[in-house]
C-alpha cells in the first residue's frame, strides 16, 4: 500500500482519536479530513470542532453531522425487522452503527479527494474489520489505516507522552486508565476491557450508565402503547415519532426503569471469546414489541422460515458484512414478510423487564372464531385433525413397522 | 379402524378423564385400563386411584407412576441443552411432556394386551398430534381413540348430563364452567381458553397459578449458583442434586422471584394462532444458567450451529416429533457439542428476571491472555487483522469493483 | 361443506376428467365450467372442447387457454433462478404447473360466478395438496372437489360402466388400463404407477416417451450457447426468444441427446415413498446452463446463501405451497442474487449429458488476475493468507489447548 | 514465530517439495524430517526415498506410508454419507485429503520431537488453510511454515536456479513450466492454473488424466451392483472389498467410462473465484449409488434435514474445518441417519453417465401396498387427505381472508 495522501478519520475529539489524528499527520505527512458523527452517543459535538481546529485541521476539512434518523431509519429498524440476537442475547448496538460511519468516511472521501479512511479500533476486536469490510465494500480502492495495528504507541504512558510531545490536550480524568472501555449510540452502550475481563467477577455497578439498575427503578409499573407499521415502530401512547425520537423516548423509558442490561460472553469474529456489559434500554422495549405485534399478524410460515433465518443475519452484522449480498438477500426475505406487521402493543415496564402483556390489529391473523373453546359455529372441523394426523404419522408408522421387522 | 377390545386412558382423574373413561367402557364396550403420571403437576394420584376403582376399573387395570425422574432427566434437559425455544420465547413445557405419555401408554398397552391407547386432548389443539404421533411411532399399529374428535358431547351441558347419567361425581366446582384451561407439569403450567381468548385483552391476575407477580416478590435479589456437567445443570449452591429435584428447587426460587411468565400468541400445528399463558419459573432460570455456561465453554462454530438448528429443533418438538429420525439426528449433533458444558454460573433473580452475572469453569475457553487491553505478551498478533480482513474483504472489493465498471 | 351449485373442472378432455365431468353433474346436479390448458403437454386442445360440448357443456362455460408462456415465465423460471431440485435430483416439473392450473381455476370461478373447482388428482398423491392449497390461498371460501376421494368409482370396471353409462366415449386404447400413469407439461413428463411399483425393477423403455435413450442418441456432440439475463436464459445461440419458445427448443434440443431422465424414489407429502421416472430434456440443460452462469456472476456469499436455502424452497414447492408467504420470501432472496446473473454459457450435449464447458459474462466476477499462478502484480498479497489462517485458526487452537489440558 | 528446530515436510518427492526441502535447511538450519503418503495418487513412492536421501535425510527421519485405507475409510466415506457437493457440484476431492495429511505431519512431529510442519502450498490456495487449521487443531503450539507464503522464490527462473546451486536433481521435463497444476489422490485428480485460466475457454483435451472422455468410452453400457451397509459402500457385484480396494475398482470402472469429469469455476475461501478440471470417476458413481440405497431405506424427515445440513457440512470441508467441533457435530447428526442405509443399487455406466436404475433393501421404507394405483387392502384411507389438507391449508386461508378484508 502506497502512502495515504488525504485521510478521512472517523473523529470523536477524545484523546485516542486525538493523537491518531496527529500521529496521521506525522507519520504519513497527510492531509486529515475530520468526521465526527453525532449517533446519539450523548456528547456535545462541538468540543470535536474546537479541537481539530486547534489540532490544525482546515474548517473545510471538519465534518460533523446528525445522523441519528439515518441510523435509526436504515439501520436500526431493519435489523429489527429480523428481531436479530447475536448468540441468542446480543441487540448488535454496536455493530449496526459501524457500517453507516463508514459509508458516510468513504463519502466525504469522495467529496474531498481523500485516498484513505482512518478509524481508531484495535487489531483485536471486531469494529476495525466492520469499518473495513463495509468501507472496501463501498469503495474498492480505498485505503483504510488502522493505527492501533500499525504504530508502536503500545502503552498509556506513550500514548501520554505522544500527546504531549505535541501539544494534545489531555482532559484531567484521562490521565490515568479508564477502568473499561465504551462505545456508545442512540441504540446502546457497551463496556468491556480491564474490571470487565475476569467473566467469573461480576461487574461493578459503576459500569452502567445508561441504565438504572432494576433495584432503583420505579416501584410502580408503566404501561406503554407502541404501533407498528410495516414491521417498524412509528408512534408510542399514540403519537407518532420519527425513528430517531421514538428510540430516544424508548431509551429514556427503558432506561428508567432499569431495562435491556446484559453481561455477556461472547464469540469475536477475530476468534477470541470476550465479555461485554450492554445497556440497550429502548431496543430491548423494542425488540419485545416487535415479537409481539408480529405473533398475531405474521403467518407462522413466515415467522418460522424468519426464525431460521436470524441467526445467520446476526452473524453477518456481527462479523462486519453489513454490505453485502448473501444480508441484502436476507433483507429481502426479511422485509417481504413485514408487509402486515402493523397493529398496536401495549407493553409494561417493570423493574428491568419489557413485557408484551396484549396487542391488536387490523391486519391480524388471530381468529378467535377457529381457536375458541366454544362453539365455532363451524369454523373449523376437528374431524379434519384425524387425516392430518394420520398422514403425517404414516412415515413414522413405517419407521416402526422396519424396526420391528428388524428388530432393531 | 375396528372397535378397540381393550384401551389404556390417560387418566388424571379430573372430570374430564372420567367421562372418557366412562365413554369408552359404554361406547366401545371395551376394557380400560387407566395410567395416572406424577409429571411434577402438583396433585395428589391417591384419588385418581379412588376414582378409577369407583369407576369400575380392576385395581390391576390402575397404573399410577411417579415419572418425574425420567421426564426431566430424558425429555426435559436433553431440550434444554438445546437452548430450546418455540418461536423465540416458549419453552415448550407441554410439548415435552406428551412424549413420556404417550411411551407409557404404550408399553402398558404392550404389557396388559391393550390394542388401543386414548388421550383427552381436543381435536383443535396441538396436544392430539403429539400423543399420536408418539404413539404411532412407537408402535404402528396401536389404536389411538381421541374422544373429543368423536363424541357428540360437545357443550358442558351434554358432558354433566352424561356425567351424572353415569354416576361420575362431579367437584361443586367443576359444575360451572372454568374459566381458562390448565395444564401443568414439573417444567410449567399453561392456561388458555376463555378469559384469555382475546389477545388484546390482558390476562387476568387469577390466571396465573405457580408464580408471584414480579410486583409481589421480594424487594431484594436472591443469588444462586448452579452447577452443569455435560450440559445438564447438576447442582444448586454446590448441592448435588438429582435432575427433578433439581429442577423443583429452580421452580420454587423462580416462582418466589416471579420469574417465567409469558404471555404469548403462538400459531399452532394445526394452523391456527393460540393465545396462551405460560409459567416456567424453574426452566426460566435454567435457560439463563445453561447460556451462561455456554457462553464460556462452548466454541463459537459449535455454537452458532446450534443456534442455526435450534428453531428447526423447537418446531419438531412443538408439532410432536419428539420421536423422529430428524429430532434424534438434531438431538446427536447438539449432544455432542454439549461434552465441555460444564462448569458454574451464578444468576441473580429478582422481580420476574434471572440474570447470569458470573461464569467460570476448568472447560473455559475464555482466555484472557488473549481478549486483554492490556500487553498479551504475544497471544495475539494484530498484525494477523490486516490479512484476515483483506482476505474477507477481497470478495466484496469485487463485487465493489463490477458495481463501479458497470455503473450500477 | 354444502353442495357446489357452479364448479370449474380442470378438465383434460380425456376419459377420467370426463367421467368426473359427468359425475359432477350427477352426483351435485350442478353447472361445470371447463378448463382446458395448453401447459405444454403436447396434446391436441379442439377435442376437448368437442368433447366438453357433446357431454352437454354450454359453449360460454368451456375455457381453453395456451399459457405455456405465463407458466414458464412465472413459475417455471422463478424456480430455476434457485437451482431447485427436490431431495437433490428432481426438477420438479409436475409440482411446479400445479400453482397456476389452480390459479386459472379460481379466477375463473371468479369470472363465472362458480363456488367450487374440482380437479382429479387421487387421494393418494401429492397433486391434491398443491391444487387445495393453491386454491384455498387465492379464494379462503372457495370449496374444491376431488371426486378420486369421494366417489365409489374405485375401480377401471366401475369406471369403465360409469362411462358406458352416461354415454361417455371411451377410446378403444382406453378400455384395458394403461401400464402407468403420465403427466406431461412444457417441463416435463411424469410417469408413475403399475409396472414402475417396484424401485427394485427397472423402468421398462416403453416408458420414455419424450426423450430418446443415451444408446440411440446422435454419436457426435452438438454445442450449444444460452444467453442470460438476470438468471433467466433469454437466447440460444444468439437467438433471442420468449421463454417457452426458448423452453421448447431446449426440449427438442435435450430430448434429441437422450438429457433428462430420472429414475427416482422421492418421499412424497403425503407419508410414502413413490417411485417415478421423470423427462426434464430442457430443464436439465437449463440447470446445467444456469449454474455455469452463476459460476462467474454470483458472489460466493450469495451463492452459499442460496445453497443452504434450496432445499427448503424446492421442499415449499413440491409441498404444494408456491402460494405461502415463506416462498415469496424466499423468492425474493433468490431474485436478489440473480441481479447480475448475465452472461453466457456454451453447453455440450452429448449422450445423455449437458456439460457446461466455457462461461463469458461482463458482470463476471471472475478475476484473472487474482487467481493467477503467474505474477499478478500485486493483486493479491500473499502475505494476508497468514493473518487469515491465524485468525480462523485461532478458536481452534483454543480448543486444542483445553483438550490438552483436561486431558480429553 | 521463533525459528524451527526440526520440521516435518509433507515430501513428494517431486522437483517443488524437494526445493523446500533444501530450502529449510538453508533457510533455518533445522533438521528436516519428510512424510511421503500413498494416497492413491499413483505415483510410486520409492523415488522419493531415494531423493529424500540424496537430499542428505537421515533414513530414520523418512515416513514413507500407504494410507490409502485411513483416507477412504475415515474421510471419504464419512463425507460421502453426507451426499456433500460444494457449490452444488464439486466432491471435493482435494478438501478430504488434506486433514489427514496434517494429522499424520503432526504425530510425526510428536514422534520425532519436532517443533514445526511445512507444506508446499501457495499462498493463494485453498490448501494452505486446510493444511495449517488442520496442524493447529491438533497440536495448538506447532509452528507451521509455508515456504511459498515466504520465500523470494517466485519465478520459475528463480526456482531452477536455487535447484541447480543446491545440486537438485531436475528432471529434463520439468525444466519447462508445466501448462497447468495437478493434484490427485484416490478420490480425484484436479487440474488448474496457466491454460486453465480463462473459463470462457474450453480445457484442452489433454488435461483429463483419469478418464477418457465419453466420446472415447465404450458404446457399450456396463451394468453394476453395489452393496451398502450403514451408509458405506461394502461390496461390488456381490464381492465385498475394503474402502480402498472398492473405490480403486470404481475409480477404473469409471475412467473407463468417462464418468465424473467437472469443469467448474468455484469460489475459494480466500475470496477469489478459480476454475478447475475435476475427474472424480468412482466417487461420482458413489455418490449416485449412495443417493439410490438412500431413496430408499432413508426417511424424509431425516433425509429433509440431511438435504438442508449438506451445504454447510460441504463448506466446512472446503474451508478446511474437518477437525472442527461444528464438523463433528454434523456428522454424529449424518452418521445417526446412516443405520439403516443397507441394501443394494444397480447403475448403469455409459459414456460419462451413471445412473441408478434398480435398488432394494430388508431396510426399505418403501411400501408398495402403500403406494400402488391398484387396491391397497387398506393400507391407507383416502380420506385421511381431506383433513391433512384443510389443516394445512388454514393458515393459507387466513392469510387470503385478511387480503380479502384489507384489499392487499
Amino acid at each position: 500500500m502506497s502512502a495515504p495522501k488525504k485521510v478521512v478519520l472517523a473523529y470523536s475529539g477524545g484523546l485516542d482519536t486525538s493523537i491518531i489524528l496527529k500521529w496521521l499527520q506525522t507519520e504519513y505527512g497527510c492531509e486529515v479530513v475530520t468526521f465526527t458523527a453525532d449517533l446519539g452517543q450523548g456528547e456535545e459535538l462541538d468540543p470535536a470542532r474546537k479541537k481539530a481546529e486547534l489540532l490544525g485541521i482546515n474548517p473545510d476539512n471538519i465534518y460533523i453531522e446528525d445522523i441519528r434518523e439515518e441510523f435509526v431509519r436504515d439501520f436500526v429498524f431493519p435489523m429489527f425487522r429480523a428481531n436479530a440476537l447475536y448468540e441468542g442475547q446480543y441487540l448488535l448496538g454496536t455493530s449496526i452503527a459501524r457500517p453507516l460511519i463508514s459509508k458516510r468516511l468513504v463519502e466525504i472521501a469522495a467529496e474531498t479527494g481523500a485516498d484513505a479512511v482512518a478509524h481508531g479500533a484495535t487489531g483485536k476486536g471486531n469494529d476495525q474489520v466492520r469499518f473495513e469490510l463495509a468501507a472496501y465494500a463501498l469503495n474498492p480502492d480505498i485505503k483504510v489505516i488502522a493505527p492501533w495495528r500499525e504504530w508502536d504507541l503500545t502503552s498509556r504512558t506513550k500514548l501520554l507522552e505522544f500527546a504531549e510531545a505535541n501539544q494534545i490536550p489531555i482532559a484531567k480524568d484521562k490521565r490515568g486508565e479508564a477502568p473499561f472501555s465504551v462505545d456508545a449510540n442512540l441504540l446502546h452502550t457497551s463496556s468491556e476491557g480491564k474490571v470487565l475481563e475476569n467473566p467469573g467477577e461480576e461487574a461493578p455497578d459503576y459500569v452502567y450508565q445508561r441504565t438504572v439498575s432494576p433495584e432503583d427503578a420505579p416501584d410502580t409499573a408503566e404501561i406503554i402503547e407502541i404501533g407498528f407499521e410495516r414491521g417498524d415502530a412509528v408512534s408510542i401512547n399514540g403519537e407518532a415519532m420519527s425513528p430517531a425520537t421514538l428510540l430516544t423516548r424508548l431509551n429514556e423509558l427503558g432506561g428508567k426503569h432499569g431495562i435491556g442490561r446484559l453481561d455477556f460472553v461472547e464469540n469475536r469474529f477475530v476468534g477470541m471469546k470476550s465479555r461485554g456489559i450492554y445497556e440497550t434500554p429502548g431496543g430491548t422495549v423494542l425488540l419485545e414489541a416487535h415479537r409481539g405485534i408480529e405473533q398475531i399478524t405474521l403467518d407462522s410460515g413466515a415467522g418460522h422460515l424468519k426464525d431460521s433465518l436470524m441467526p445467520r443475519y446476526a452473524e453477518l452484522i456481527y462479523n462486519g458484512f453489513w454490505y453485502s449480498p448473501e444480508r441484502e438477500m436476507l433483507q429481502a426475505a426479511i422485509d417481504k414478510s413485514q408487509e402486515h406487521v402493523t397493529g398496536t402493543v401495549r407493553i409494561k415496564l417493570y423493574k428491568g423487564a419489557a413485557t408484551c402483556i396484549a396487542r391488536w390489529s387490523d391486519h391480524s391473523l388471530y381468529s378467535e372464531a377457529h381457536v375458541t373453546f366454544e362453539e365455532d359455529a363451524g369454523a373449523y372441523d376437528q374431524t379434519d385433525a384425524q387425516g392430518f394426523i394420520q398422514l403425517n404419522a404414516l412415515r413414522l408408522k413405517l419407521l416402526a413397522a422396519r424396526k420391528r421387522r428388524l428388530g432393531s
